[in-house]
């Protein structure tokens, strides 16, 4: 498998999966420590003219791996990134495009992860993710735990 | 809004979420307690060749919320109904097409539900649900919190 080591090469990795597509996913911003991944409304809308959940729980969750995903490209791993389980809250409807921003739990190291990758080809992740109201405050959040094994 | 008081109508209102039709959407079966949803895996696939987490989490949420939709009809209520959490445990790998199954919590019952809906006009449902593996076992398991309020 490719080696994930630049955002672009996520969002190539991201758009070959048919319903990251149908999402209409696009890279955000990413500064080494937080990745954000956007989608526009229209094609993630609900029966009530707001973000459907499932759109907001997948776009949290690629946002998530994606992190994980470019930690371990970034460092020279090829490694197989897998959720584990995952809690999202929704907290307030959202009527505007989506932008689900991911970071690792601060109880966590980066570096810790990748020594655990380097001396047993296997690492986890506890990831924390929300999505912002345009207006100031959160419409859900997310926490994930993945696993990452040597390819 | 719509009564959903059949599967069909139930399909329908689905399927007028463009990102439940990017799914691939279709009713399984429904016997008055448990309600499946279908959708094909080819829509629905990750990097990895199975399905994807965020379309597992998306076709188990709608799930949860078709039943909880159904039930209401059933009972003549117009309500919007809402996720308010949920927690998917990804168990294993599915390679097939996916079907989700949902259910009351056993600890809780549909006949309180509707007492709630009729005296306060608001209900909160906890709900079970889970992808099974073709060859038996479980690919992945969901609970979720929802409310319904009359509209």
């Amino acid at each position: 498998m490719p080696l994930i080591d630049t955002p672009q090469r996520l969002l190539d990795t991201l758009l070959a999966m048919p319903p990251a597509r149908a999402l209409g996913l696009a890279l955000g911003d990413y500064d080494g420590q937080r990745l954000s991944l956007r989608a526009p409304l229209a094609p993630n809308v609900n029966d009530k003219g707001c973000a459907f959940g499932g759109s907001l729980s997948s776009l949290l969750t690629l946002s998530a791996w994606g992190l994980c995903s470019l930690k371990l490209g970034e460092a020279g791993f090829a490694a197989e990134t897998y959720v584990q389980d995952s809690t999202v809250r929704y907290l307030a409807p959202l009527y505007a495009d989506l932008e689900a921003r991911a970071w690792l739990d601060p109880a966590q190291d980066w570096g810790d992860f990748l020594a655990a990758m380097n001396s047993r080809g296997k690492a986890r992740a506890h990831v924390l993710a929300e999505v912002a109201l345009p207006g100031g405050g959160v419409a859900c959040s997310f926490e994930g735990r993945f696993v990452a094994k040597a390819a």
